[in-house]
């Protein structure tokens, strides 16, 4: 398998972590996309992934496996022990949901506060990300306050049970947590009051998954 | 089991398709919504769902499953031939990335300019859909071009596969379907030239499930 990335960025680390916590990681090749440069937005990269973000998969028969949702999917259920995705019907259908939550009321108001109320990641990829229409930086600071909401409501469940979809580490974890890192990059800084959201994310950081991804 | 939600709307039909694919209709419970009258959008409701939004599906032992592609991995499971989201590593993968292009790329654009750049479902729910915010008009307007893009893409998808996952009807099937029901109640049109895409309407419009939903 070939995986697509750049290493260090939110979205990379989730797919390397998840290698990591099925220990499929010496089975993967890496190849380096130059995101600064906007190589992802790029028509080569495009034939790829239309959406134009990374990280990809690329199965050993040529197939491009986009969203790492689904690349979670595909890596955790080859052995046939979803342990990240859920095994009976009750725990996938919590696992997804937490982990809708998890981007539509984190990671992606992160994103859009960063790459449209911030100077992103500069000049190059600006031109994709930031157009110069009416209302971005309001759009984007509205942004802002969302993924602070997201913030204490993943605190409040994190008050009442040690993992975000329940008793056990799963696929929602990893994007909490990529979340909290991309809030950190954008300056978004986690509320003094989020103690259980703080306790986790310490508690999150020592797993070995997180320490050594991929 | 209970189902949270209102006839006739985009996302609770895609779980009413859902029960009628897997011939659950007759073990469910409907309990309407008052979306009009932002009923989803009180205390009582976020109680159930924090996010807002239908449908959501109660479980026989009380737990709250939202958010749609949850709720039909749930409902897909449950008699452990998952072909609306995939038996294989592979079919989940596929299925799952393209469930979130149909989300990313069309259904939420369509969404995001029903409610911000057009009167939307009215004065009680635009209060909270609809804020007065500096730009909410064009950021709507961008995201019509979006959803365009979105159904051009499809579109080509579709002439080279059957279904929006490949040569199976799955779970993307029924969100692109949505989503274009959507696009219709915002009078976005779908391309002339779109001509696989609304072949593959026309075929999925006759479909047991979609002529009778639960």
């Amino acid at each position: 398998m070939r995986v697509f990335d750049i290493p260090g960025f939110p979205n990379p680390l989730r797919v390397r972590i998840v290698l990591a916590e099925k220990n499929l990681s010496s089975q993967v090749e890496f190849v380096k996309v130059d995101l600064p440069a906007a190589e992802h937005k790029q028509p080569a990269f495009l034939s790829i992934n239309p959406t134009g973000t990374v990280p990809v998969l690329q199965l050993d028969d040529g197939t491009y496996i986009a969203e790492c949702t689904a690349i979670t999917e595909y890596l955790d259920n080859l052995d046939a022990n979803p342990v990240l995705t859920g095994r009976t019907p009750k725990q996938k259908a919590i696992i997804h949901m937490m982990q809708k939550r998890a981007e539509s009321e984190l990671i992606d108001p992160v994103g859009i506060y960063f790459h449209h109320a911030t100077p992103g990641l500069g000049s190059a990829l600006q031109a994709y990300k930031r157009p110069d229409w009416e209302g971005r930086t309001a759009w984007g600071e509205r942004e802002r306050g969302r993924a602070i909401a997201g913030m204490r409501y993943f605190d409040g469940v994190l008050s009442q049970q040690p993992y975000v979809a329940g008793d056990a580490f799963s696929m929602p974890d990893i994007t909490v947590w990529a979340g909290l890192l991309f809030a950190g990059f954008a300056n978004i800084t986690i509320p003094e009051e989020c103690e259980a959201l703080k306790a986790w994310r310490s508690r999150i950081d020592e797993r070995p998954s997180v320490k050594n991804p991929a």
